[in-house]
């Protein structure tokens, strides 16, 4: 009835996901004096005068994020949570509040949204997180979640992506790929399943993987950890698209070189034999795997001793002048990163 | 694959939006002593200290809340805002910044997000609201653009939908109809259109109610307004599910009893030879209508004089103890109010 005037049509994924947000974003005028942070970190900051509010969005849609053929109600309910406190954290804040809008087609009961409230309410009672506010509407098909994760961030410790500096320690926490492999995993036996109903799924023995993909934990603990060593990170960004994309996230927006050691890649055990099943390069799996939701950061070379140790902290790399980031490997090679992950979301 | 063991399949239909949010946030519990206020207002309230951050989450479906045949995609960018926006001034409050998800199927171009952008960009520099985060990613079929909006609110101006008291009056700015009116004209040349793609739509003379329901604006004049008069409403709601629901929303939060006089709900002159035409009564349009973002409230009488006469606002009734609320007709009936509006959202 009302046509576009503008007759160009660009695919989507011509610019894929960051070059599609740049575009979009690229006219932003930012017009309060409080705006400390906008577009462009893991979450934007508000001076709220003694201290900052962090707040960040993200949605979950069904088909693109989730299958529920695989996933539990419930668990995708505490992961939407999990994926979006995950966003606070990486700004070294405490999460406090969120709030849940959800669109769902008439194909879920009220019972279905009650199990993914519970998954919710789940994780904000672990978290020490007040969900406050949100929107239950109609869709037309599927199912979407979008949270808004707000939280508070002390002036003296925000961690934004744009702090590294020269000689710093690149690092990271718990181990990386995890939930990649996990993901591998429920496709296989949705295949055999979907070939054969009778069949019982086959995941004995992968509960460590298949949690990191259905149930992740975003890392508060880090941040407390990091408060009680008194380590102030000089950037911070969380992984959920691959450490690749993240590595090449906090290179950019600090102007800085990462270089990563391959070889100091945090990567579960059971990985490299599960990898080897299913024909994949563990590396591979770590730097483009996505949704593992643990935290990277560079630090001081002069804090080296706080973390040297510590089991739930690996060194992977350093920071120096310069641009873009690259991954030495088993064999010295120096091998130029780049993006992955249009899957996931920041 | 895996299947939930609940075996109940409850339809959502059979709750009604209100009775589902009720449904799902029972067990919601408070951990965080700075939250003053959560679910079940405009906008939730975290306190910073000096002030209020209020927070409000909504939803826009394809399908559901807007039809792409008729809606110019730069105006449904405009009014996603809006929506939001209201549910800040609704409290009493400023609104500073939005975070922005949209899911989109491959459907549309990048021209058409370019659209949609457009109509925030500008949305947000007439209102002084900064974008400051968002998400944007893929969907299986239609779009949904899912907004938080985040403001200011001074500790002393907070207006709660549960401080409505004995004796005092209801007011609402601007006037009640339009919006819906002009969805009925929309629908009508569509229809027309699917008939006979040749015809042009008939919309001259319908500006006004097309402009209400195609790009709304939100009452931050009527924040400013009240601010300068120096009067603090008791309580107060944005208009977007149509009086009636709104009015017994503060009703049932103030725990008092709330009567509107038909010949007070201010119409415009525009609206009552239009319902003549559709065959509408004009006061079930204002009261189930919906889509207005006008705001009410109640002032204590004693405030009477500081806004009487002004061309802004409308006093259409009063508050007593008691509960629900009732419909004062032209012939002096009394009709008690019944809620509608599962179609819109908070």
């Amino acid at each position: 009835m009302f046509e576009s005037k503008n007759p160009q049509r660009t695919p989507i994924s011509e610019l894929g996901e960051f070059g599609l947000i740049d575009q979009l974003t690229k006219n932003t005028k930012i017009n309060n004096a409080n705006t400390a942070l906008g577009i462009g970190d893991d979450a934007a900051l508000v001076d709220q005068g003694t201290h900052y509010t962090a707040i960040s969005t993200d949605l979950l849609v069904e088909g693109v994020h989730f299958d529920l053929s695989y996933v539990p109600l419930k668990h995708l309910g505490y992961k939407s949570v999990m994926v979006n406190l995950s966003d606070i954290y990486a700004m070294n804040g405490t999460a406090e509040h969120i709030t849940v809008g959800i669109a769902v087609s008439n194909r879920f009961p009220v019972e279905a949204l009650e199990e993914i409230y519970e998954g919710i309410h789940l994780a904000c009672e672990r978290y020490g997180v007040d969900l406050i506010g949100g929107d239950t509407t109609a869709s037309k098909s599927g199912l979407l979640i979008s949270i808004t994760a707000v939280g508070r961030v002390e002036k003296d410790a925000a961690a934004r992506r744009s702090g590294a500096q020269d000689n710093d320690l690149v690092v990271v926490s718990g181990d990386i790929g995890g939930a990649y492999m996990g993901l591998q995993i429920l496709e296989r036996e949705k295949q055999v399943y979907l070939e054969n109903p009778e069949m019982q799924p086959e995941l004995n023995g992968h509960e460590y993987i298949l949690e990191r993909q259905l149930k992740p934990e975003a890392r508060k603990d880090i941040v407390e950890l990091l408060k009680g060593l008194e380590v102030r990170p000089t950037s911070m960004i969380d992984i959920s698209d691959g450490l690749s994309s993240e590595v090449l996230h906090l290179a950019k927006s600090s102007n800085m070189q990462f270089n990563i050691y391959e070889n100091k890649i945090p990567i579960d055990p059971s990985i490299y034999s599960l990898c080897e099943e299913f024909n994949l390069n563990t590396t591979t799996v770590a730097l483009s795997g996505g949704e593992d939701y643990e935290l990277m950061f560079t630090i001081p070379i002069s804090e080296h001793d706080k973390i040297k140790g510590n089991p739930n902290l690996t060194i992977i790399g350093y920071v120096k002048e310069g641009s873009g980031a690259n991954l030495i490997t088993r064999d010295e090679k120096v091998i130029e990163l780049k993006a992955q992950g249009f899957k996931h979301h920041e």
